[in-house]
């Protein structure tokens, strides 16, 4: 690993000093900017050896940076180690006070507008004139010119969503979402996140891992026409039919000069500088076209789920409960001999959601982490990192499935023979901020980060905290993260609306000790006006079905109203669950969820 | 009013009409952005009629609208009444939207560069193209043109903020935030805002009611020299030697060419887009100076109390209880009359103020509201506005005092006679709010956004909330209201950090009926870290020192710990204010602070 990380970061300088480049950003992303990237784009991991799911490298010719998060910081280490690139945790020093630093007068820092957003290309200037540097956009990337054996774009088949799943028609949604644009003074807008695209169609396909994304770009016109730009290798038989008349099919090289013909057309066309990449703003402004920066408008009405996708949701986690449900009776067996690994252990989870209806593929590798691993807390276990699953310790698992009814997420921490009480005493608090959001009750206009410190109070009272966010919105057969709503101490997000999924996931990490996580998918539902209350409240109704483990909760630290929560969510688990068990599972889930007191 | 709001308006069109402008947008601000404008710089006010802190008119020729918020949505309709302008609530009807329809293509929009920051004309940009419509810089303000006897600005004399309370000598500031400028590869920065000035050279003047700013610009250079651009004529005797001779004076049309020299000398200068006027950083610009945007140096600083600034506020504290105190005394003698008024009661409040050692000013107007009246957030009473204290109703008084050691900023709420059970329930839940604030123990690094839920929680719970910030930055001596941190729903803000003062006020207030808030000064301390955590934990220390009606508590509703923080709170009041009281009052007082059970 690390002699070809030091040999690719040497390739690639030597690409930039032919180019006459002092220095090269590359970022975790592919021309779509979503958080999924196909193996022919993943030029970070080629570049650095980093594998995790977001981090941006600064390449020089003396110096190098990877800035990653906090759940990154050690792995990116591990991944990186021999090649000499620095650790930068982006919360601890700046992103852009290291390069300011590191760069000096005159020197050309390269960028390849495909893989930027117009937002983040904004920071990149900003940070090369601060440093009276250049920023210099590459004709082609400089990584693809030295990578043998690139692998090739993927050409996964792209399949019609039908309206069982989807409840809505594409044509509905073309129609309504352009005549948005037509009100707001627009002709068109740029759609290039693929999940947005894929909502719109109601298409799925196969080019990531474990998200159905078919990869292309597409211009949505007021009138609800679409192009769609995509390699007609990828479109199963008869999927012309499904489109439609309205949407035509054009090669994605096709792209830049459509942007550049509605420019020259004088058309007003809607972008997302957070999402579109610089490539794609460059193109439509260089043909003269007024771009008008707005969010996606694919993503609020796709985050609000219909009720044909709420009530697939709820049949999928049924079946995934059932999964996780036989898979921690199985643990409960199997775990006291001490043999069981984290591999083994995550193989007989996904044999067991493989048998549920509609099964298609995980919806991310699971995390399956024993003791120490478990407070890392993206971990991905290796053949060389497996651990063994050891008397008095705790097993985290993060999972989920992509179900063509729904997406799930679920973590549940098991405790392996008797745990601690600094483990009981953590796990308590942990689940406190998890009962404290699920009972949340909030007025219409709420935001997510306004509800995440709830999460965190019982743990703050004794300074721990956890670093990361609280949670995230899952799709609807699509990706397991998605905006505009999140549970984050970060801003920036949208109100949380009626119908919406996000996760509820607080944590605890004790570093090389253990890794505690509790998480269920929960949908926003509305309230109503409580009785001589002036606000429409909204809150919480629990998707995840799956027992939490009673023998990590010390109830003394629970006060009545916490206590009849758990009791509930857990004779709501076994009511749903029962019918659907063989009779000892449903004996052991009986137990399992029997009242706390 | 009305007449002459019409008359001024059909003025302001005429001359729009004269110089080739469709429309003309009417700021509340002056030239330093900040929230205190001279009379000279009133310009909505003589426009529209409306006097509220915040606000924005756009004035088209045959349609005008006043953008406010929630606080001013109806002393907005009532100001403006009969002009024919519509009344925009910015968070239910965007100001974009409504500009993007009111505009038709190439229409030219007016706006004076002076008085929009350099983010506000970005927004005014985008909103411009997306109408196709032409936004256009003024040549002075057009509304100066009309408007006949406009006051002169103001010349209030500039007196030295001796090191006696302000505890740090402006050379050690200036030597400080200096070389962080040149650690950021900075040359100099812009200062446009009077109370970072004031800060910055440990100045204080009289330009605006009830803050001691002296209005001027000044650039900070990197070896900790400053030009400080003002009319000499407001300079005090001796202040020359106050400044030292790393201060030169210009006059205030310097500041233009000086911006310029810079820029033609190649300087990089760091300047605040959200605080600068667009007209700075164009000058700078237009010179060819690298503009490095970044937040005004001093507010972070400034913000940070040091132990000077400290132990002066908790002085200030103590004497402006006693005024309170009193005053709270006198309304229980004098209420039951049902004689005394809003006006008197606000009258005796300042007066008894008047009385304290270093008092220069109240720092605000005080808001005396009794009744319905209450239930306007920001209400300042006129004589025709002017209420009784009725018994059966709740009287608010918010108000605060400028002392030479540090600015308050209280507000209590009062029952006048007996409260009705609801008035009680929603006292209680405010109050509970307040301590929830209050007793918050959080980890380094986190941002008041995210306490503001807090405060709202038990409100939420029963579908009531308020519609106003939870807390703001105080100044020392200076405005009272500042940034960078605050308490709101709102994110944005700057990390609480030790020895930073913020107002803890949640609120309820029932439209029509009556209006309750609970505020205390609090100043953010280190906890340490418990012992077995792992974060360093923060939380507040109350200054505030007057009692809360116990009459408005229903104490079944509160928790054993917040009984115990309100008698705890009430005992540091009691023992702090007593040796300070005539006998009478501190036996009153003795009464109004007794245990609540």
């Amino acid at each position: 690993m690390v002699d070809s990380n030091s040999a690719h970061l040497a390739l690639l300088r030597e690409e930039l000093a032919r180019r006459g480049l002092d220095g090269f950003v590359v970022p975790r992303a592919d021309e779509h900017q979503g958080e999924h990237v196909p193996f022919s784009a993943e030029r970070l991991a080629w570049v650095t050896g980093f594998t995790g799911s977001a981090g941006t490298a600064v390449i020089l010719a003396a110096r190098a940076a990877l800035f990653v998060d906090g759940r990154y910081t050690l792995q990116g280490a591990t991944e990186t180690m021999g090649t000499g690139i620095e650790i930068v945790h982006v919360t601890e020093r700046q992103f852009d006070d290291w390069l300011v630093e590191a760069l000096s007068e005159d020197m050309r820092l390269g960028y390849d507008p495909r893989l930027h957003t117009g937002e983040g290309r904004k920071r990149l200037e900003k940070v090369c004139k601060r440093a009276t540097a250049h920023l210099v956009p590459t004709d082609g990337n400089p990584a693809d010119a030295v990578w043998q054996n690139r692998p090739a774009p993927p050409l996964a088949l792209v399949v019609a969503h039908t309206n069982e799943f989807t409840g809505r028609s594409s044509e509905d949604k073309r129609k309504t979402i352009g005549s948005t644009l037509a009100k707001k003074k627009c002709d068109a807008a740029v759609i290039t996140l693929p999940d947005s695209l894929a909502w719109l169609l109601n298409l799925r396909g196969g080019d990531v891992p474990h998200t159905p994304l078919p990869l292309s770009f597409a211009i949505l016109s007021r009138d609800g026409t679409v192009a769609l730009f995509i390699d007609r290798r990828k479109l199963s038989p008869g999927l012309d039919r499904h489109l439609g008349k309205d949407v035509t099919i054009q090669a994605p090289d096709g792209l830049g000069p459509t942007l550049r013909a509605l420019g020259e057309a004088g058309k007003t066309v809607r972008a997302d500088p957070a999402t579109a990449s610089a490539w794609v703003l460059d193109e439509l402004a260089e043909g003269g076209a007024i771009v008008v920066e707005g969010t996606d408008p694919c993503l609020r009405p796709k985050a609000i789920k219909n009720e044909t996708e709420l009530s697939g949701t709820r049949a999928a986690h049924r079946r995934d409960g059932v999964a996780v449900t036989r898979f921690l009776y199985w643990l409960d067996r199997e775990a006291a001999s001490g043999a069981l690994t984290e591999i083994a252990a995550a193989d007989h989870l996904e044999a067991l959601r493989r048998q549920g209806k509609h099964f298609r593929d995980l919806s991310f590798p699971t995390v399956s982490g024993a003791g120490a691993n478990g407070a890392i807390v993206h971990y991905r276990v290796t053949p060389e990192s497996n651990r063994r699953l050891e008397s008095g310790s705790l097993y985290l698992v993060d999972s989920g499935a992509q179900y063509l009814d729904g997406t799930t997420d679920i973590t549940r921490t098991v405790a392996i023979g008797s745990p601690s009480e600094e483990m009981r005493d953590r796990f308590t608090r942990v689940l406190k901020g998890h009962i404290a959001l699920a009972t949340a009750r909030f007025p219409v206009g709420t935001r997510g980060s306004q509800l995440d410190t709830l999460a965190r109070l019982a743990l703050w009272k004794v300074g721990l905290d956890y670093d990361h966010g609280t949670g995230h919105g899952v799709g609807s057969y699509l990706s397991v993260h998605e905006g505009p709503q999140r549970i984050s101490k970060r801003g920036g997000d949208a109100a949380l609306e009626p119908n919406m999924i996000v996760s509820n996931e607080p944590g605890y990490y004790k570093a090389e000790g253990y890794g505690i996580r509790i998480e269920n998918l929960v949908a926003v539902k509305t309230l109503g006006k409580p009785e001589g209350g002036e606000r429409e409240l909204l809150g919480f109704k629990t998707l995840t079905r799956a027992p939490i483990d009673r023998t990590l909760i010390d109830t003394t630290l629970l006060d009545d109203s916490e206590v009849a929560w758990l009791d509930a969510y857990h004779a709501e688990v076994r009511k749903t669950l029962t019918p659907l068990l063989d009779a000892k599972t449903a004996a052991w889930l009986t137990a399992a969820t029997a009242p706390l007191r």
